[in-house]
């Protein structure tokens, strides 16, 4: 359920609403928008009669939800969601480009690959210290070390980091260490995992899962923003299916549902939707035009050396000719290169 | 196997390759490119010592080719193929518009589509006279009468008309009436029809099967191009996986592999893609950041009152919207709106 | 809809009814069963008051079937079809196997196995005379010629013939010369020739197309249905997915939602469901045990020199092994073999 | 690599390999057999020379393995894995049935159920304490509260008690309290969680992923293994694909292939596979026919009444009539009830 108030409530009518919904022993969710604010409901509202709710001052109206998802929808929240970090907002009217290797290999690797960001308008640099790798016998990353790195990079040159976390051992550390905490395909279903990020002030970049549907997505990202964490970024990086031409099928047609049936940002990971260098700008591009509001691409400065995925890495010359194009493109689309 | 002539080969050191070719029982296709023509050799070349043809007059070099398709690849004919038409060329550095409704319902309602289209700038009419429908029950298409419209309303208008064909029996009626013949996605590998419209002199545009790979695809083209017909047209449409949030998946990320792999023209039908209205504006402006060809997009001046998937209809003034949106970006793409 | 006719209704009341429907402009198609008849309608049955068909002496009560399929559904054929051939009845209480190579290669192999199969028990040969290959160079079988080996093949051993018809244009010879038209899983929904086979006499073995839901393979039934052809053999033989581990996902877990939800005969394929010789008899046991009511499964006197599928073929000590499985099996399950 | 000894080998000599292994930096994992053991060898073997293995005493030869699995891997164990537990053997020759409710609800339908399956000669109880649900406001499980009741029911009963762990938290618990670990679909590549697990000594049963090709599959179970835990059940649970007839599609046609790459157990779960209980007893003797294991199976006291998946449980008597099918059908496949 949620309850919308009326434009010009104040604090204290809203506060009201808020201990109100306590009384019933339900949980409420203030989603403060541009010209109003809603208070999301969860629990067991079956029960409710809203009219109990849509007495009180400064409250327009009650709507039941229908979805099974609440605080991720559009319904709940018709505007677009605005995630701010230090580097820029992520949302509306932007277009944000993250961008790094598959793995933090060595210091220097690192470094240079931030300044090249930096350099070229880039404020995010995303790179895995934990590497969920389907062989055990594949390298690993290089754990609370790599973050170590990662955070070096974060205070010589500003860039703000993107990380996996795979487990919620290592959920402190990388709460401190980085920007926002990215939640791999492979965990999208975690749910201990979703709730523990769901406790964190950092954003959330929840990768889609490899078979996911779109509802089952949005779900997930539920139980995060369930347990408190409004700030979560969807990101698509392809989904399994019969077809063989690339690694995995990426699904850039998922995201004009996304915009409609959520408020959340949408970003595009043309990286590992593909798999193979080549196909990377065309869909980089395509994923801009289909109306996502970012990319996660990697990008490494020796591609045919890394030590995970150097197959689908742009090196840094594919990478600004890329941002080349997405710059001139962005403004027809009404975004603004972040 | 290959034959690549050297760029100033002559008409008759061709014809004597050629012949080479038949007297060992083989079939050349002759593929005439900008700079060089190269001959397509089909049958079984295993036991070909390519040296026979290696010596003869003219001759650049001859190529294994290894991909299961020859006359389809690349590798065989590394320029973008461009196919012709009277009201216009298909291909490298343009991006061709086909609209129209999903079916031919009456005459008013073709010519209405028609001089609209005309009047905007679209040289392309697409609208079934044979439909293929999931049920026996459902409205099949007015057949032969629906056919005699197509062809008054490019009497008319002089646009050019793309309809499905649905079966040999009517092969010969479509070959006149039409200017492309298209197959649908039920029909990619009904190899009796393929083999029909290799016969015709009419393009083919050839949807993707609803589960087939790229190779599989390939290969029905293929089938095309070895019985003489080397104008086909492909087109992605969607496929089947999991996902439930559009009516199929609409597969964008094979347009670069496709790309690579073939140098036949590439549409994208973002409208059965989709299967929503709503979703149709970004999937087209994404399929030419993709890099594809053109658009089979459906339109119509009523959609709601369509017999036949209104819901996936652009009506008018939304298709207008949509080709001033890619009138702006095709140039950025260096492509220019066709 | 569906009259339900009294169990005692006399053929002048069936006949009645008959009259009538056709005077309201709908199709009636008459399904005797074990103790009543029943009448299925198509048509556009939404503005047919059904009371005045209830009022019809012998008419027990209509129903409206809420399926968008209505011949090939349970709802209205509650009892099991039987398909009743010269060589034994196909459907309930049978398990019924249909054995041979993939293509007919010369007369020899297919007598050989014609012989083999009848010494065995085996009432059923198939073999392909027209081939769907996704190559044009590859194969395309020995058309009309083979058509002719299967004939005589027939009349030296009385075994009945199962083959596949790829187009309308041989649907007369094939009508002529085999006991069961095959529809391959490639035409499953190229209605012109489902339209065609509707006007048969013989009974049509309808595969699953390759990406085909449940509800869709019985839409395609339903095409031959209602053109008048009411012995119609479903048979499962494997749909695409993400899934390598063999050619195809051999689907066993549709035989119980088809068998719920149709009436008709439902055969698997476990030769092309898993293209692995080596898989066959498990899956064939399981497709016993899954209540399936016969096999397709391929057999060649000489698997590792067949001219097509040799890999998924067994060789005849094989098939028997696995027909003394079958049979020790069967009676467990209330099946005898045929 | 695997080094296989002489069927006589002494443990001085297996003693002697398994220190050379460790004196060039590899990890040896010995693996007992009925009549020979083998050492699989994981590490970067590429530079070993096996040579120098295999003029060991007692060595009968060395095999570099080719699969990315090798400790799952039939190869390098050809005979077919047991797993032992007190109450009974799971593996060759016998079938082995884990029935319950999906969540354990309260004490007394867990002590029914126990006692239910002790009485009809079930040995395993299957009941989650901790559930993995898809939205975050539905029932999670008794929690630890729930695993005191399954030890109590263990404790009452001597049933054997198969749950599932979701996070590293829970896993010292559940270590204790239960006798078989089950990891879910949706972490079967919580690649930390799999670590975990390969540090206890219970038995894991490892589900396969809603979209997990058979190789990942046995990499994960690679992953339980090469951290030292050598007993891994195998359980089938339906994938993920366009299908839509049931709740997932149930892959039995994966059980060949499983066991003939892999000498682990392998169950099928027809409940979570088919979504829907009428079709669970046809898929559970599909499953025996096809050559699984055992089954994992849902029953409840009253399945209309469950907490969760009741649609799919059976009640008592519908377990009853399905063990009876099962024991009649299983000597013939050479299995034993277990």
């Amino acid at each position: 359920m949620l309850v919308v108030m009326q434009a010009g409530a104040s604090p204290e009518q809203i506060s009201r609403v808020i201990d109100a919904i306590k009384s019933l022993d339900l949980t409420p969710h203030p989603l403060p928008g541009a010209t109003r604010t809603a208070i999301g409901i969860t629990g067991n509202t079956g029960a409710v009669d809203s009219r109990q709710l849509e007495v009180l001052e400064g409250v327009k109206e009650c709507i039941r939800v229908t979805k099974p998802y609440k605080l991720a929808s559009r319904e709940m929240h018709p505007a677009d969601s605005v995630v701010d970090l230090p580097q820029g907002r992520i949302g509306p009217g932007t277009f944000t480009i993250v961008a790094g290797p598959c793995s933090v290999e060595n210091e220097s690797m690192v470094m240079k690959t931030a300044e090249f960001l930096v350099a070229n308008g880039v404020k995010f640099l995303r790179a895995g210290a934990f590497k969920p790798r389907t062989s055990p016998y594949a390298f690993q990353g290089m754990g609370l070390e790599g973050l170590k790195i990662l955070k070096k990079a974060r205070e010589k040159t500003g860039i703000g980091i993107v990380s996996e976390l795979m487990d919620t051992e290592h959920a402190a550390a990388m709460e401190e260490m980085v920007d926002v905490i990215q939640i791999g395909t492979r965990n999208m279903q975690n749910f201990s995992l979703l709730k523990r990020v769901s406790q964190t002030r950092k954003p959330v970049l929840l990768k889609r899962g490899m078979s996911a549907t779109l509802e089952e997505w949005l779900m997930a990202a539920e139980y995060v923003m369930a347990g408190g964490n409004y700030q979560v970024i969807l990101c698509e990086r392809g989904v399994r299916t019969f077809s063989d031409h690339s690694r995995n099928t990426l699904d850039l047609s998922v995201v004009p549902p996304a915009r409609s049936l959520s408020h959340l940002p949408i970003f595009v990971d043309p990286s590992h939707g593909t798999g193979k260098r080549a196909y990377v700008p065309a869909m980089s591009l395509a994923a801009l035009a289909a109306g996502a509001d970012g990319l996660l691409v990697e990008a490494h400065p020796e591609p045919d050396k890394a030590l995970s995925d150097g197959a689908q890495s742009l090196d840094f010359k594919g990478l600004q000719a890329l941002l080349a194009s997405l710059r001139l493109m962005a403004p027809l689309l009404g975004r603004k290169m972040g």
